[in-house]
C-alpha cells in the first residue's frame, strides 16, 4: 500500500510552476479589468450546507453534487431499516442522513445566500466578482473537469442597463487584453425571444420553440424545422431566413428594422426593443465595442433563469462553445425567500479560455520568470560572498537566487538557470571577488560583460520592473 | 424549507471584499518575496483520492480528515453484513467503501504526491510555494477554522543550508515588509536536541526529553523539572538557567561557547554545530537579519519529522503562538515510495497572522479602493456623455464607474462613493457637458475643482497608480 505509486483523484489536475505561469497571467489581466469597472472581490467558502445547494440546479445538478461525509459517528441516528431502505434507493434515503455538507457547484448560489445574509450591511448596487473552483461529479473528459475554475461577475441591486453594457465592454476588453480579439458578443432580449414565439407559434409552448431555435446554430435549418414540425410556417421562414443574412455585426439597426416590419407590436416587444435601444446607445459608433456585437435573435442562453438581455461570448479563431455568457435575472435570491433584488451577471469560462489561447499557442511566451539573476560562485570560498551579492540584490528590487551547490559543473548550473528562464547568470569566482567586478552573462542572447557592483545594479535596474 | 433563512457551514467563513482587500493586500506581500527569492506557484488539487492522505497525519488526523461521499449508488457493493458491521463500528468500516475522495488536509502531501508523480521533469532543486485552502474536521473555535488557507515554501533536492537561510530571511522580509517587524525567528537543530537529550537524560526516552524541553515556554521550569522528574539533575538545571539568561538574540556564538563548554563533543553534536555555523556565516553581522534571530535551544516543532534545522517564527507584539515554522526532512517522498530526496521547508501560519494584524489595527487603513472616479450624471440627457468620459478614463487606466441611478440624489451617491473609498466624484450635468468642463470633487478633503477632460486625465494620472 505505501509503496502504491500516489495519482490524482479523477477528473482533477495539478497546476505546475509552468501552468501557474499561464493561468495567473489570464486570471490577472481579467481581474484587472472588472476593477477597472467598479467590481470587488468576494471569496465563499468551498464547503456549504447540503440545503442550501440541493433544489437549486434541477434534478440532475443535485445529482452531480459533491457531497461530505458528517465526521465523526456519521451513522448515528440511523437505524436497521434505515439502512435496508438505503440499498433499495442505491443509497439516494441516505444521503441526507450521512451528509450534511457539500462542495460549491457554482459561485450563484453562495452569490445568493452572502447577499441573503449580508442584505443590509452592503453597499448597494452590489458588485462582485469571484474566481473560485466549483466542484461537479461529471463524467470527466477532455476539457472537462470535475474540479475547476468559475469566474462570475454580478451587479445586484440596479435594472439600469449601463451594467449590461459595462458587462459586455468587459467582455471585450478582456479578450483584447488576453490576445483573443477574434471574439464575437452574441445579445438577445428574453421578451424578445418570447415576442418571435407568439408571432411564430402561438399554438406552442414559447419555452419550447425559444429552446430549440436556440440550437439553430448547431442543427441547421432543417434540423430546426424538423424538430419544430413548422415547415410551412412562413413567419419562421422568414426568421430563418432573416437569420442566415444577418451577419451585419454590430448593427443592431438592421435588425430592429427587421422587426418592426414583421413582428406585431406588442406591450412585451416594445419593452424588449426599449431596453435593447437603450443598451445599443452605449455603443453606437464606438469603434471599440460595436464591431465585437451581433444583435442575435436566436440566443436564449438556457430556460428558467433569465429575464431580460442575455449574451454570449464566442471565438471565431476556432470552432467550438461559447468562452461565457449570462444575462438579467430578477430574482436571485428568492430562492432564499429573500427580497426581490434584481441582477446582471456573466461568467467567464476560464478553463475554456485557458484551453483556446493553449490550443491557438497564445501563451507560449507566459513562463514562470521571476528570477532576474542566478548568482554563481566558483567555489566554496565565494559561496558567502555571491550571497551576499543576491541579499544586495533583493535589497534593491531584483529577484535573485544563489545556486546551492558550488561544486556542481557550470553547464549543470547554466541549465538550471535555462530550465527557470533566468536571464542573467552572475558569476562570481576568486578573480572576480579581488577586483570587484563580476562577470554578467545574458543567456538569452549569449553576450558577457564584467562589470561592478554598481553597474550590474544599474543594468539589471534598467532591464526590469523592480519588485520594491 | 425554501423560505429558511441559509446559513454558512459550521467552521466556514465568507470574505467580503473589505475583508478580500486584506487578505489580498497581505497575500500579495507574501507572495512577492517568495518570487523575490526564485520560488515558483504550484497549485494541486482539493479534492485528493482518499489513500493519498489516509496513514499521513497520524490516527487523529485521519479522524480529521473530510471524506466525500462517491456519487451516484454509493451502496453499489455493500451488502446487508457490511451495513450492520458498520453500525457496530460507529461507521469506521464503511467509510473506505462508501468514500474514494476527501478534503485536501495539508499541502506537504499534496506535494509529495505531486513530486513523486513529476519527479523527472521537474527543475531540482525544486523550489516552489504553494497557498491554498485546507480542510479539517476539527471542533471550529475563535481563530480556528474547519476550512482556512495555509501557505507554504519548500525547497526540494538540496541539502545547502543556503536554503535554510533564505526561508529564514524570507520570514524577516515577510514580517518587515506586511507591518509586523516585532518577530522573532527561533533556531534549532534535531541533532543538538538529541545531544542535549543525551547529556542531560541519557536513560531516558530522548523524544520524550526533547517535547517536554518544547513545553517550557508554556509550562515554565518548575513544570518541567515536575513533568521530567529530573529536580536535581545538575545539567539539566545549567541548562534551564541559560535558557533563562538567553535572551542575546542574534549571538549565536554566544549559545556556541556554552554548549562546547558544556556538552560532551560526539559526532551528533558536531554535525549539528557544523550546520549552524554555516546557516549563521549567512547573517553574521548583517543588521537586516542577525538581530531578528535567536537560537533557541528548546525548540523542537514537533517529533516525527524533521531531521536537521528546525525553525519558528513568533511576534513580540502579542502574547500568543507562533505565526509560522518548519524545518528539515530527510525523506518527503518516502512516504510513497519515492526516492530518498532532502528538502526544507516552512509554512507562513497566514491565517492567525491576518488576525494579529487586524486586531493590530494594522490593516485599517487597506480597504478596497480600486475605483477612482465615480462619474455622476444629472439627469438623463447627461447620462450618456457621463459614460462616456468613463469609457475614455479607462482606456486611459483609470478605474471609473458611473453611478446608475441618475435620478438617485445626489447625497445617495456620493454615500456610494464613500461607502467604496471613491476618491474623486465628477459631476456631469447640462452645463458642464456644454462647457465642456466637469465638476471634479475630491471627496477625502472635500474641495472642489472645475476642469477640462484633458486636466482631469491629466491630475487623475498624477494621482495613481494606473491600470494599463
Amino acid at each position: 500500500m505505501k509503496n502504491q505509486k500516489p495519482t490524482l483523484a479523477k477528473g482533477t489536475r495539478d497546476h505546475s510552476p509552468a501552468e501557474m505561469a499561464k493561468r495567473k497571467y489570464v486570471f490577472g489581466i481579467i481581474e484587472k479589468i472588472f476593477r477597472k469597472y467598479g467590481f470587488m472581490p468576494l471569496e465563499t467558502p468551498a464547503v456549504e450546507n447540503l440545503n442550501t445547494l440541493t433544489g437549486k440546479y434541477g434534478e440532475e445538478g443535485d445529482r452531480l453534487i459533491f457531497k461530505i461525509l458528517n465526521s465523526g459517528n456519521f451513522l448515528n441516528g440511523v437505524n436497521q431499516s434505515d439502512l435496508e431502505k438505503a440499498i433499495l434507493t442505491e443509497g439516494k434515503s441516505l444521503t441526507k442522513q450521512i451528509c450534511e455538507k457539500a462542495l460549491r457547484y457554482d459561485l450563484t448560489v453562495p452569490l445568493a445566500r452572502f447577499v441573503v445574509m449580508n442584505q443590509h450591511t452592503l453597499t448597494w448596487p452590489f458588485k462582485r466578482y469571484q474566481m473560485q473552483p466549483v466542484w461537479r461529479a461529471d463524467r470527466p473528459q477532455k476539457g472537462r473537469y470535475r474540479e475547476f475554475y468559475q469566474c462570475d461577475v454580478d451587479v445586484l441591486g440596479s435594472d439600469s442597463l449601463i451594467h449590461e453594457a459595462d458587462l459586455i465592454r468587459i467582455y471585450i476588453d478582456a479578450f483584447k487584453a488576453i490576445g483573443l480579439p477574434e471574439i464575437v458578443v452574441r445579445i438577445n432580449h428574453r421578451k424578445l425571444l418570447q415576442s418571435i414565439a407568439l408571432w411564430v407559434a402561438p399554438d406552442m409552448i414559447p419555452e419550447k420553440f425559444i429552446i430549440e431555435l436556440d440550437k439553430i446554430d448547431k442543427i441547421g435549418t432543417e434540423g430546426l424545422l424538423q424538430t419544430l414540425n413548422l415547415g410551412n410556417n412562413q413567419n419562421l421562414l422568414q426568421l430563418i431566413n432573416f437569420l442566415a443574412k444577418n451577419t451585419n455585426e454590430g448593427s443592431f439597426k438592421h435588425v430592429f428594422e427587421w422587426i418592426n416590419q414583421h413582428i406585431p407590436q406588442t406591450e412585451l416587444l416594445q419593452q424588449a426593443l426599449t431596453e435593447l435601444e437603450t443598451l445599443n446607445s452605449f455603443f453606437d459608433l464606438k469603434p471599440n465595442y460595436a464591431p465585437f456585437i451581433k444583435l442575435d435573435l436566436s440566443l436564449a442562453r438556457g430556460l428558467d433563469y433569465y429575464t431580460g438581455v442575455v449574451m454570449e461570448v464566442i471565438t471565431t479563431a476556432l470552432d467550438m462553445g461559447s468562452l461565457g455568457g449570462g444575462g438579467r435575472y430578477d430574482n436571485l435570491i428568492g430562492i432564499f425567500g429573500g427580497n426581490m433584488v434584481t441582477g446582471v451577471g456573466v461568467s467567464l469560462g476560464i478553463e475554456r479560455i485557458l484551453d483556446v489561447l493553449n490550443s491557438l499557442d497564445r501563451l507560449q511566451n507566459i513562463k514562470p520568470a521571476d528570477t532576474q539573476v542566478l548568482a554563481i560562485a566558483m567555489n566554496q570560498n565565494c559561496f558567502i560572498a555571491a550571497d551576499n551579492i543576491c541579499v544586495m540584490l533583493r535589497e534593491n528590487g531584483i529577484a535573485a537566487e544563489l545556486y546551492p551547490d558550488y561544486n556542481a559543473k557550470l553547464k549543470k548550473q547554466l541549465a538550471y538557470a535555462n530550465a527557470k528562464n533566468i536571464r542573467y547568470a552572475l558569476i562570481i569566482g576568486e578573480n572576480e571577488l579581488e577586483k570587484q567586478e563580476y562577470t554578467l552573462k545574458n543567456l538569452e542572447i549569449g553576450e558577457q560583460l564584467t562589470c561592478s557592483p554598481q553597474y550590474l545594479l544599474q543594468l539589471l535596474k534598467q532591464n526590469y520592473a523592480t519588485y520594491n
